[in-house]
């Protein structure tokens, strides 16, 4: 057990459920007691906590893949830090972890499924916005639900954002054609000029069917969706035979009450014997290693790209994540919740 | 060479495009000329046309996995007959064979992938009703596509149609729990009682959402849908962990020009790491025999039973059609063109 316990933890806890972007009134910012560490448990330091669009959906009523965050409950999201006490035998005292900190100062964590512990010496920033779970959603999501093979058409949107411009890199290795689609020019010309990508399609400004005509003339092998609603319809309709889309997520859809309907280009699954399969990045956390190995080594080579978007102050988090949706941010959008070296 | 071939050839050729159900005056009936036939070619006489709702989606404009009919053509569809004239050395004058025969009475057929001759004293109707393209329909989509494992619950929506029907019994052979929707009490009453179905809701009486809760209460692993629409929403809605959703065809869809959206609980999907695909049964031409031999074999055991709707003559091929969307059938629509011994 460490001696310098923090005293306090500031939390956000949700106080309505939102509508549409989620509102400061939304949450209400707590002092809350550090409790006493049970036996097997450890506290985690949360240095940086990774916005996912994920992290919005939990926030509405009904049970996704994990339970809603009830009533006064801190918000779940992943993040990364390091424990500063522990009553487990898993983690020592500066060990760096990820886990599901949750929007607050400090975290109780045991030695399961949700937390991760990282070499000494890991970086914290590229945790969040290569590794960690985002490089995970890019990597399984990309090869082994879409499956691209070489040659093929890769089609990713929101891809100037944190996993969309991974599995567009990702892509490249395995020698595809990749075509993002993205909210700006600027998004356009990263992910095109510095990424690597063969074309970018910004869908506030270019006709979007049209786009995708020209630059998948060999229409689309594999869709990866992180945004839903027209794009995905209109990729549908641009489908090569047996494409495969790949439902990572649906920010066009999660903060729109008045959406109604799903793809209504999804018959075309029928005749062009299409797949669209969804998948969850906490399945394959056994395969993390894998993972991470894999990611680190192609960025040894430089052959993988990133940007953080770092926000500073806990407070700040529910602005951070309507960045998600609004599209202000390039790359990853991280909260940093305190220093990177704990105090001593 | 035959020397009695017929003279004349009465067909159905599409006139307009039709909205939602046709009419008589979409079409019109022409007695056109018997082609002579080309080095290569045969004459196949049509007995018995099936319907397939996938007929409608032939009528509209634009490519689906097959051309559109164009205006002035004949109907494409799926028949069985005989061949009464031949100059191709694959058919001999009295052979039974399956074709997309289209709506008239004599096709011009070639040793191609459209055409396939089946054995001496094949049963002319059972061809349209439980074997043929019916047949393989369910049988490829439920086992290769849907893959059902022993002790799952499938679902199948059109559950007294000839697909559903067959799909849900077969189901029941392999194991599984067999939950059918259907529009009316006497298709469910026949799915049940006699087909073996454990259960089978009424759409249009019973809630649908709850009624799926109550007979599937460890949710839906296969769900083989017919019928798209609300029907869609509601099983994807309770789909299980790992389920499986077949795109089979969406007859609450083809003529539904209002509707706009599709599936909205397509989300699902990633919440349950659900997987929804289609398939066109034409894919697997080269594994008919394979499932002709297994639907006989299970006949021969009295585990599959069906119903043919039979309809008297070519000129209410438009009105056959129609049934699969009005529900007024049960089993196969099937149209007959000809009796079934050609004249000698």
């Amino acid at each position: 057990m460490s001696d310098t316990l923090p005293t306090s933890n500031r939390q956000v806890r949700l106080l309505h459920r939102p509508e549409g972007l989620v509102r400061p009134e939304d949450f209400e910012i707590v002092e809350a007691d550090v409790p006493p560490l049970a036996e097997g448990e450890a506290l985690l330091r949360t240095v940086y906590l990774g916005m996912d669009a994920t992290v919005r959906t939990w926030l509405n009523q009904g049970e996704g893949y994990l339970p809603a965050v009830e009533i006064g409950e801190v918000v779940r999201c992943s993040g990364v830090g390091q424990i500063v006490a522990t009553n487990c035998d898993a983690y020592e005292i500066g060990d760096i972890a990820i886990s599901l900190n949750g929007w607050q100062e400090h975290t109780v964590v045991r030695d399961d499924l949700y937390t991760t512990k990282m070499p000494p010496g890991t970086e914290l920033l590229p945790m969040m916005s290569v590794f960690g779970s985002t490089g995970a959603a890019a990597y399984f999501g990309l090869l082994d639900i879409g499956q691209p093979k070489e040659g093929e058409t890769v089609v990713v949107s929101a891809a100037a954002g944190a996993t969309g411009s991974l599995v567009g890199q990702i892509a490249k290795i395995k020698g595809c054609r990749v075509v993002g689609i993205a909210g700006s020019d600027e998004k356009c010309a990263w992910v095109v000029d510095e990424l690597g990508f063969d074309a970018c399609i910004n869908h506030r400004t270019d006709d979007l069917k049209a786009s995708l005509k020209q630059h998948c003339p060999d229409r689309v092998d594999v869709y990866f969706d992180n945004v839903g609603g027209d794009i995905l319809d209109a990729v549908l309709g641009g489908l090569n035979m047996h494409g495969r889309v790949v439902l990572c997520g649906a920010i066009s859809v999660y903060n729109d009450k008045g959406r109604k309907g799903g793809p209504a280009n999804y018959l075309n699954l029928i005749a062009r014997r299409g797949r669209m399969e969804g998948f969850i990045t906490l399945d394959f956390w056994d395969r993390f290693p894998e993972c991470t190995t894999q990611l680190a080594a192609w960025a040894a080579e430089g052959k993988l790209h990133w940007r953080n978007h770092v926000v500073d102050g806990l407070e700040r988090a529910p602005e951070a994540l309507n960045m998600l949706f609004t599209g202000e941010n390039i790359g990853k959008v991280i909260v940093q919740v305190a220093p990177e070296r704990p105090p001593t």
